[in-house]
Formats: C-alpha cells, structure tokens, sequence
C-alpha cells in the first residue's frame, strides 16, 4: 500500500522534515532501503549506514535528522513508530468472509458471520468462532473451543477440546494448544495416566510462535496472560501461569505449575524447573537454567559459552579437581598459619 | 459422569470413612474443589489445605482421614488412587464408529468394523487399523503402517510408512513418527542422503507428547518399549532403543543409536549423545549433558543454576583462569614444602 | 529392487571380489545381513562383525576385502558407497502425477504437468509448482510460494506466503517454512508486533527435519544454502543465513540475523546467540553455547556433562565459591612473599 510521509508521520506521531506528499510503499533495511521505501534506525550500530542510505525517508530519534540527504521522520521512538508504519503499509490481506467449501464444520458449532475458514480446516461440535476471526487451512478446532474475536490461527494449528483464546491474537503454524499435560503416577512400577481434565486460557493480543505447545491442565488451567509474546517452539507444561505482557524466546521449557510474573523477559533456549515462582520483571539471559524461585525483578543467567574444544576438555577435568583444590589451599592456609 | 463415594471406594480399593452413597461428578485441588467434587492429599506441601477443603471427599494416605470435615477414602498410594478415579469421572467421550466423509482411506487400507476415522485424515495403501482405534482430524497414516487395537492418535499426527504402533497407545497432535534418520555422508565436501530403510516400532500402552518427533532406523528399527510415557517435543533419533517403563519429560534430545535403559526417568531438556548405553533404573535431573555411557542405576546430574547476570560473568572468566589457579597452588605447596 | 553385484560396484565406483551376477535386493548391519543383502565397514569399531557377517557381500576400504567368507565391494570412502547403493536397491516409491481429488488446489495456482499433490492438500493462490515436485498428504502451500524442480515436501508441512524453495529438496513432516519472525517493539510497557515482510529462501539439495521451523525475514530474507542439511526441531530465527553444505542436529536454536558460514558442523542442542558471525568450517560439539562471533574454523564447545547427583551439588556451590578461592590463594601467595 502507498502512502505520504505526511498519511505516516501523522500515524505514528513523528515530526516530518521533508516533503510531506512523498509517496512510500514498502520498508527496507538502511543499506538496501530504495527511494520508494522507509527505512529507520533504532540500534546505534547501523547509525555508519544512515548518512548513505538510499531510503526515501528514515525514521531517527529526536534531533538526528539534521543534515541527513533524505525525507526524515523523527520520532520518540524510531523501533516502534517503525513498527507501526510498517503495520499500515503491509495491512492483512484481505480474506473472504467465508467457509471453504473443504472446510467441515460441525452444524453445533456457533460461528459469527464475517468468519474465514480456510481449506480442509476442521471445526468440531459446540465450538464458538467470533467475529473477524480467520482460520487457514489444515487447522484443527476442536469440541467446546472458544476463540475470541479478530484472532488469526494460521496453518496446520490444533486448539484441543475446552481451550479458549481471547481477542486479537495470533498463532502460528503447527502450534498444539491443550493437549494432555505429562500426568502419571507409578502404580507399582508401571506408569499410569492422571487425566488431565483443566484448560489453557489464552488472553487477548497474545502471539505463539510456530510449533510452540502449551499442555492442558491437570485439575484446574494452565493460564497465559494479555499481550504475551511467545516465539517457537516453546514447550509450555500443565498448569503453568503466564502474566502478562511476559515474552518468551525461542526453544524455552517450563515444567508444569511454574508462576512466570509480569514483564519478564525469557531468552532462548532457558529451561525452567516446576513448581517455581518467577518475579515481574525478571530476565533470564539465553539458556539459562532455573531449578528455584526467583523472588526479585533483575537480569539472572547461567550457562559456559563455548572455547576451543581443547580449552573445553581441560576446564571440565579441572572443574571436577575443584572440592580438592579448596582442600589443597585449606591445608596452605594452615601450614602458613602454623 | 456422577458415582457414588462407595462405587469409586471400590474401584480404587480405597477404605471409605463417609457417607457411601454421595455423590461425586468430577475432581478438583484441595483448594478450590466443591461439595460435588473428589481430591486428593499426595504431596505433603499441600497438607495445610487439607482441613479446610471444601471438597465432597478426599482421598489420603491409610491413617490420615481423622478427624477431617468431609469424607474419606484412604488408599496406600493416593495420587495412584486418584488417577484410577478421575479415569472413571472423565470417560473418554464416546466416538461414533465412523470413517468421516471428508477422510481419505485408500482401498487397499484394512479397517477393523469399529473404528473411527475424523475428518481429513489421510490413511494410505495397506494401512492396517486394528479394533477400536480413534484417529483425529488431519492425521497422516502413510502405507503399510499398522495401528494396535485401541490406540488413540490425535489431530494432525503424522505416522510414516511401514511404522508400526501397539496396542492402546495415546499420540498426541503434532507428531512425527519415522521421518527419515539424519543420515548424511560427506562425499568430497558435499554431503549426500543415507537412504534411511528401517522403521519405529511402538509398544503397548505408550503415550507420547505433543510435536515429538521419533526417527525411523538407518537399517534396523528405532524401537520404544511396552508402558514407555513421553513428554511434548522430544526429538529421538534413528536406531535409538528406549527399554519399557521409562518416563522421558519435554524437550528431550536423543541422539542416534543409543539405548536407554527400563524403568528410567530423563528430566526435562536431557541431551544424550549417540552411540551410548544407558543403564535400567538411570535418573537424570532436568538439563543434564550425557556424553558417555551410564552403567548403573542412580541419580545423575550437571548443569549450573542462574545466578545474578554479574556474579555470571565473574564466575565464567574464574572459570576460564582455574587452570593457572591449580598452576599457582601447585607452586605455593612447593614453596612451602621448600 | 534386485540388483547384481556388478551393477552395485560398477555405480559406485567400487571394486568387486567376488561373483558378478549374485543378486542383492536390500541392505543390512554386518551383525544380522542375511544372504540376499548388503553390509559395510566404515567404523572401526565394527570390524569384529565382519569375519562372521552372514551378508551377500559386503563394502570395505580398499585392502580390506581379503580372506573374508562373502562377496567384497572395496570402495575409497565405503560409507559413501553404501549410501550410493542403498539409494539404488530402495528408489522411492513410483507416484502417478496426480492430484489427489481431495486436495484444494487454487486455480491461479501454476503446476507444471508432472506434480504429485497428495490427499487434503492445499495449494493456495499463484504457488509455483515445478516439475517432478511431490507433495504429501495434509501440507499447505501458501500464496505465491514457488517449490523447485524435484523437491519431495512430506506430510503436513506448511510452506508460508512467498517462501521459496529450490530443487531436489525433501522436507519432512510438521515444517514450518515462513513463520513470522519474533519481531515486536516495546511501547510503554505492551509489546507491538513489528510486521515480517522478508522471506525465506532455501537452495537446492536441502534437507529439513521433521517439526524444524525456519523464520521469515523482518525486512530482507532468511536463507539457506544450498547442500544444507538440517535434522528435526531446529528453530532458525530470522534473518539467520546458513552457508552452503553446512549440517545442524536436532534441536538447535539460532538466533535472529546470525550468519552461519559454509561446511560447518553444529551438534545437536547446540544455542547460538543473535548478530552473531560463524566463520566457514566452523564445528560445534553438542549442546554448546555460542554467545560471541567465531573468527576461524576448528572445534569449539562447551556444556557440562552429568556426574553422581551429589557430586554435581558440591562441585555447583565449589564454582560458586572459586572467587573467593582465588583471593584466598592470592593472599597466601602475599603472605610467602613477606
């Protein structure tokens, strides 16, 4: 979609300095931008790339649009007005309201009218599909799911039996919402099923990455909040609960009955015990490892980057002399001593 | 589904201290279970819980009903005891034995009379469905697969050629089973396909987790054993063997042609390396890195714990000086003997 | 497929001893090969299998093949030329060009004549399906997706909106090629999605595990070269660029706008940061843990492996301790100074 900078500027409350009827119609990076595309910079890093950049306008922070060669946008902050302009130049396709004739559809099910439902998508009996909602084809919605208004569940996607999804969210490709949580009990020796008879509840404005599972809960819900952002392959347990606003990136465990606070931030990769208690506002850095509570916001980490294979073999031999070496200088400190 | 305290007292070969024609219709935690509902006491951190539950009955150890307010049902092993009773609550809803109008089933395909086949399944050339199994909606079952008598697979599962699956097992949406092993050989530099010709073989009574994915063998078989119970998004390689009654939590990696062990329990996050053996009753804690074979039973670990981001960082260089720490004791024992 | 033995040796380059026309029809280990089959020896560890190989004959390194009971193919690299001839004795099953009267195939849709599109399939709106491709049943093809001559896209794959795949690759079951990267901005406390407008290519001669998920770009591509070989459950977030002939193990994660360059090996497990630069020739031992570019090639690692579960607690709080340990022996070396 084509729009002015002046349609832009006023959308994501910037200060245009240059030609206010010039004409963008897509985004790109400062070193591949054209002069019919924004461009913006947000990370101090690519700041060498501005003042050569062919974009047709660049979004900046306040004051460094001075002297630039090109149409200038400034705004409070360039990474989310970037976002935003970026949303109005690529709206969603626009989807026909209507069911694929592919598509089984339960004659229980409630659909609201302005509905998609994409080729050979399955909705099963009693399910609530509100409006505006759009699901593509493949996906799999099963008996008494509700999913809320505006939601987009892409390809291949299966909502099990009693999962709710709020407004406006968004879930991608091969997600699995409400299968069975790992409950079994040792009867004896062999492993026997705890049915597992909770929900997941998903808040609104919630996007989940693709082939990210999220188990059921046992006897009451696993729980995730507004606005939390997970990225792929995100293994969530049953009976864990998400505050909201929380984002989780890439290849994260939970173990069932974990509390993650409020805003946290959970790199990739992170394993987190259950049965813990996360605070608001804790960060957890890339593959970390979490086995108790965390009680106060602040950034935690764990984990050895790698070093040469060589290096690597020797520290993990010396690693293992260390409980020796706190004797080795015991015994020092005492010969000293006497 | 409602029974009576005595009818589930009986099922569970519980003792019943109470009122045994009350009437119980489905469960709930200590916490917030109501007058109609079942609990349980297994994990000594909830007994504070256990005296104000407004639950209809409670299910505890053999001499902790006393003087409780509600009813009882003692059982040696509560938890066991309450999966036995939530089994009974929680039927799975009937299916209609059915092939659903919008599945595929190729001719050649052979159906025992009752099963039921859901919507936009796909089951190939001289598949063979035993009695009573249930496949969901989307699933993939490829040629010459077999299916055992009352196995349930999910929605959108795949079960590739010529895999074969026992009896009463439970596959949750999103699996894999026998894409082709990472069979690769290194041909000047580039690297060709080893054709990948052995299958997976299922035991009885296996239940596996949501988007796991389990590969066929490089020649012979990849082979899960009778009662084997796998979390979500597990990845296990080709030619693995997993011995019966061992319990595998999410995200676990397993790599190609290992053997695991009976009656072991692998954590949350485990990696093991190819090649290696396992011993039977082996306990690994969540995150832990095997690399060589485990030859007996017991509890193994590794894996270091968040600290704070800067206690992380000072501790990863210490780490990398330990070397020329042992360097600098070994001189000051020196000097001191000296 | 029956083949003799000098059909075998002649296709892999391979010197036969023994009888030409002995027919082969499968493969086999060296432990359990039965007459009508194919074994090798690539593995030292293996050699004391070979004198008593039942095989029909049997692939070896040049000088290996004497005085053995069986048919011998002696061959440069016999891995390689077992994998050349496994590919000979099981050629993939025969598809008929067809689309399958269950699949969805969208009429702006451009197939060339010979395409296989199996059972519930779904080609959307100006995909581009070239000769000889084979799509199984349940995978969707976005709009305006173009797939290679040749390529093999299994069951339940979801190929995104304009991602682009090259020839002959085989992608397995649950890929998700063209999710949305994990793009969002932080207004005031709520995360924004930030729109993903780039795309994924791929290269030829690619293979793709089952539940892998490759990322869009966020403005410019993710792409994959050509001779890559990826196992099942890897996350490549976006941007990420992998150099040609690169392989990577199950269940790795890379991080967003990292270059990853040629012929590099990455184990299984192995996490790597975002920004960051893999030089070519690069390996990476399992479960690794890259947080800083790597300039040159050779073997890197790090990562702790299991040891008695109270070892592990001793030897955590001893690493906790190694920095007061090192102002302990800093002080004793004072002390032997004065």
């Amino acid at each position: 979609m084509s729009l002015t900078l002046a349609q832009i500027a006023e959308a994501i409350a910037g200060q245009l300095i240059g030609e206010a009827d010039y004409l963008i119609d897509s985004v790109g990076t400062l070193v591949h931008a054209k002069s019919h595309q924004l461009s913006f910079l947000a990370n101090k890093k690519y700041k060498k790339f501005l003042f050569d950049s062919q974009a047709g306008a660049v979004i900046v922070a306040p004051g460094m649009g001075k002297d630039l060669n090109t149409n200038v946008i400034e705004a409070t902050d360039p990474y989310v007005a970037y976002a935003k302009a970026a949303a109005l130049l690529y709206p969603a396709p626009k989807t026909e309201s209507e069911i694929h004739p592919t598509a089984w559809v339960d004659p229980s099910a409630k659909l609201a009218e302005n509905v998609s439902i994409g080729p050979h998508v399955t909705v099963e009996s009693e399910a609530v599909i509100e409006a505006g909602v759009r699901i593509d084809a493949g996906s799999v919605i099963e008996r008494n799911v509700l999913i809320g208004e505006g939601t987009h569940i892409k390809a291949n996607v299966t909502v099990c039996h009693e999962v709710q999804i709020g407004q406006r969210a968004l879930i991608h490709p091969g997600v699995v919402l409400g299968a069975d949580g790992f409950g079994i009990a040792n009867d004896n020796g062999v492993w026997i099923k705890v049915p597992q008879v909770g929900r997941v509840l998903i808040g609104n404005d919630v996007e989940i990455g693709a082939n990210t599972t999220i188990d059921r809960g046992a006897i009451e819900d696993t729980v995730i909040g507004n606005g939390v952002k997970l990225d792929n392959q995100i293994q969530i347990a049953h009976n864990v609960i998400i505050g909201d606003h929380t984002v989780i990136a890439g290849c994260v465990g939970i173990a069932g009955s974990t509390r993650v606070g409020k805003y946290c931030a959970i790199g990739g990769g992170v394993a987190i015990g259950g049965h813990l208690e996360i605070a608001d506002g804790v960060q957890l850095t890339g593959m970390s490892m979490v086995t108790k509570s965390i009680s106060e916001a602040g950034v935690f980490s764990s984990g050895m980057p790698v070093e040469p294979n060589k290096n690597w073999h020797r520290n993990v031999v010396r690693y293992r002399q260390m409980d020796k070496l706190f004797e080795r200088v015991k015994l020092l400190e005492k010969q000293i001593k006497d």
